[in-house]
């Protein structure tokens, strides 16, 4: 099997995919519903669709969460919040020549413009040819848009629904993009809220004054995101990545907060709203396999999904949809021979994996960041290992490839107590394959049930903004 | 949290299970039609039910086998047959005083009873109380009854739907319980068929001619089960569990032929029948980490399911649900740096990792084994590492613990080259605790829709057969 022949999709109008590869049963209920859509609260094709993405977030991760969340004082294992919203799960293969688990890229590419692409793609075919996305559209539908992320809010997925180039890896491009890029005469994103400040400093046009002058407000922390209440807003509370909700300081937003913000300002417009959010740090957890952060996530993400769902419940006309681009790590509840899953020890810590290794690597004594760190009480050979790595990644140059390889051995060696403790496995620093699982609730969400695509996403929600 | 304090299910009579869980919904349901069930061919209450296990099938084992299947001519990747049938999961765990990850037999038990309880248990709850079954439900229905497994028929998933032990360990009694306990004065299934020849013969009441005595047709090999047709039949095809389809002799059935072998008797009853269908050796190729193994038998459980779906369309009061009690090994699509999983590897392969061990385990020169196994050239010096472990394996006493351990590093060692050469990730001999993916397709297969629990199975089927 040549990888290069599979997904040859050859680039045809979005409206045409939606039109065509939604079927019928949309066509005709949207011929006779076409005058009643959009400002009136018809539960068909809903006014305002919440878009989250639970980056990483495999099966697995949804089950141990339940574990994890689960309330040890009761007989049961309670449902998480995602449970009773299972609609099914999507495939997450790209269209790359040479690799066929996706990446953030080409997952989000699939999400927002409803084609797979190359891994590493932002919202441009196999031939980089620019895309359409579900939040440009919905813009054009002059309703009001928002992206908001755990991750720089250039990252990956949060680019892919409003910017257009061929790598992932030009983020200056990609907030130039989110200054520059226009419908009718508007800029294409309302509200943006997470990390990666740096990329609108001086350096890169100093794009947060010119978004200031444009008549964004412009924010850093909680307080200030709070205090405002301005329809548009640039949040950017971080200079890269935002901290794992464990180790964030008090005056981060959570993801929750961010979305909160988001949908107070979106929902003024009675045209409705599209907003995308995304619980980026569950991967960016994964990948080092730090089970502690990735739990820390989950629950952030939850928390985002709660809010949601009520949010749905008391707007009928809102669709929320939640899921994975793909999974992280090829995390496993139980490893070795017990049949055992320990989600104690987790709850247990007192920080993620990647903020220990973070800090012991910066420190000339990591006894105290181990002491504070763990909830239990580490072997001592374990803590010899720990000091022994962390002497070796002192005698490396930051910022070469050796440091971020003895970086990650490191952080194994800060994470095996918890790994091992809790019985997680691991078998990748990198994505894995499975499909992954679709949540869905309000308006329309039927449409999502049983096993469909990464790319029907963006066809559903195409074939719901054709009606304006 | 206490393991032991977690679901301490009181031990409830199964109609009450039955009609207080699955709830108003069926209740004012069956209450209207009662008098319709059954015979006629209604699509409410299933007259028929195909209840299929993919044992150790978790949810990665269902999208890595959409590579394996997929035809490399054609652009897309097609679906599998079970694709179309996603209704969504269900959640896994027992109900053990010291585990949280089950095993074959607290699974098959929640299946068969409804029932969750400890690890081991076939059919008794936590106090070792007989819990009455959905196939003893039935056969007291007056529907015929069968079991098919390509394990022994005695192993913990047949087990659990026509016995009552303590312990799956003590097949003996499981065939003795298979022969000695009756329904209305019959024999409770009407149709076993699979391996563990050795538990019905002289060595444990000869219970073979016993069952023949009783009109049971016996037989042991594909040709004799063709010829056959008698209502009532023990097929044992092997002393201990059948030879994966990948390796077996050509005499021997497949669990599709097996299946349809026993439709074909069981479907002669105006009343329906209940049949239970095990892939057992998903789970048994699983354990030792055996890709191709679990290729293998992921065909030959799609080919059952193909069948079993095939008839609930020309006999549309039959309801087919496929599902698995717990995934195993922890199997993830992909592993190290590379967003990469090849299923070509996996195909060019002769024979399993398992069959490929066992014969160097018995061969002085493993050299032509490794030669005809794989379909591809094999390192050197990786065939110096497998030559290696088999002279230490040699060396050790048959049935010592010694030798169980390093049969799995010489097996370890013989699978090195293509879990490699496909980046198949592992992480645990045992099992893993995600929530596993449910099919279902024909009559009332809705019900089975979202997120259920593993015991749900059980009683949606209990209330089907209420109506007799």
């Amino acid at each position: 099997m040549t990888l290069s022949k599979k997904f040859t999709t050859s680039l045809i109008t979005i409206s045409l995919v939606a039109s065509s590869i939604v079927g019928t049963a949309f066509a005709s209920e949207t011929t006779k519903s076409d005058s009643k859509i959009a400002v009136s609260g018809n539960t068909k094709n809903p006014k305002n669709i919440i878009f989250m993405v639970g980056d990483g977030m495999g099966p697995s991760y949804n089950s141990a969460y339940r574990h994890f969340a689960d309330n040890p004082d009761t007989k049961e294992i309670e449902p998480t919040a995602f449970d009773r919203y299972l609609t099914g799960q999507q495939k997450t293969d790209p269209n790359d020549p040479k690799e066929n688990v996706t990446d953030s890229a080409a997952g989000a590419t699939a999400f927002s413009t409803g084609v797979k692409t190359y891994n590493g793609a932002i919202s441009v075919d196999e031939n980089k040819k620019k895309l359409k996305t579900v939040l440009e559209q919905a813009k054009e539908n002059k309703k009001s848009t928002g992206l908001v992320t755990t991750a720089e809010i250039t990252d990956a997925t949060p680019a892919a629904f409003a910017s257009h180039v061929d790598s992932r890896d030009k983020k200056d491009e990609i907030a130039k993009q989110f200054y520059n890029e226009k419908i009718h005469g508007e800029h294409t994103v309302d509200v943006l809220l997470g990390g990666g400040k740096k990329y609108f400093d001086s350096r890169n046009g100093d794009l947060q004054n010119k978004f200031k002058k444009d008549g964004y407000k412009v924010v850093h922390d909680k307080k200030s995101l709070h205090k405002d209440n301005s329809d548009q807003i640039l949040g950017l509370f971080a200079d890269e990545n935002m901290p794992l909700q464990i180790d964030a300081p008090n005056k981060n937003p959570k993801l929750v907060d961010m979305q909160k913000a988001a949908i107070e300002r979106l929902e003024k417009n009675k045209k409705g709203f599209f907003l995308m959010v995304e619980g980026a740090s569950i991967d960016k957890s994964g990948h080092p396999n730090d089970v502690t952060g990735v739990m820390s996530e989950m629950n952030g993400f939850e928390d985002a999904f709660k809010n949601a769902t009520s949010y749905a419940k008391s707007h009928p006309d809102t669709l929320v949809v939640a899921t994975a681009d793909h999974s992280t790590g090829g995390m496993t509840i139980g490893k070795g021979k017990d049949y055992v899953w320990n989600p104690d020890a987790i709850k247990s810590m007192k920080h993620s994996g990647s903020f220990m290794t973070e800090q012991i690597a910066n420190s000339k004594s990591p006894k105290k960041i181990i002491k504070d760190g763990y909830g239990f009480k580490v072997d001592g050979n374990q803590i010899k290992v720990i000091e022994k790595e962390a002497k070796k990644l002192s005698k490396l140059k930051k910022d070469s490839s050796e440091y971020e390889t003895q970086f990650q051995v490191l952080q194994d060696a800060v994470q095996k107590p918890i790994n091992d403790k809790s019985h997680t496995g691991w078998t990748t620093n990198g994505h894995t394959g499975e499909d992954v699982n679709m949540y869905a609730a309000g308006a329309n969400s039927d449409k999502f049930k049983g096993l469909i695509d990464n790319t029907d996403n963006a066809k559903y929600i195409f074939s719901y903004l054709k009606n304006k």
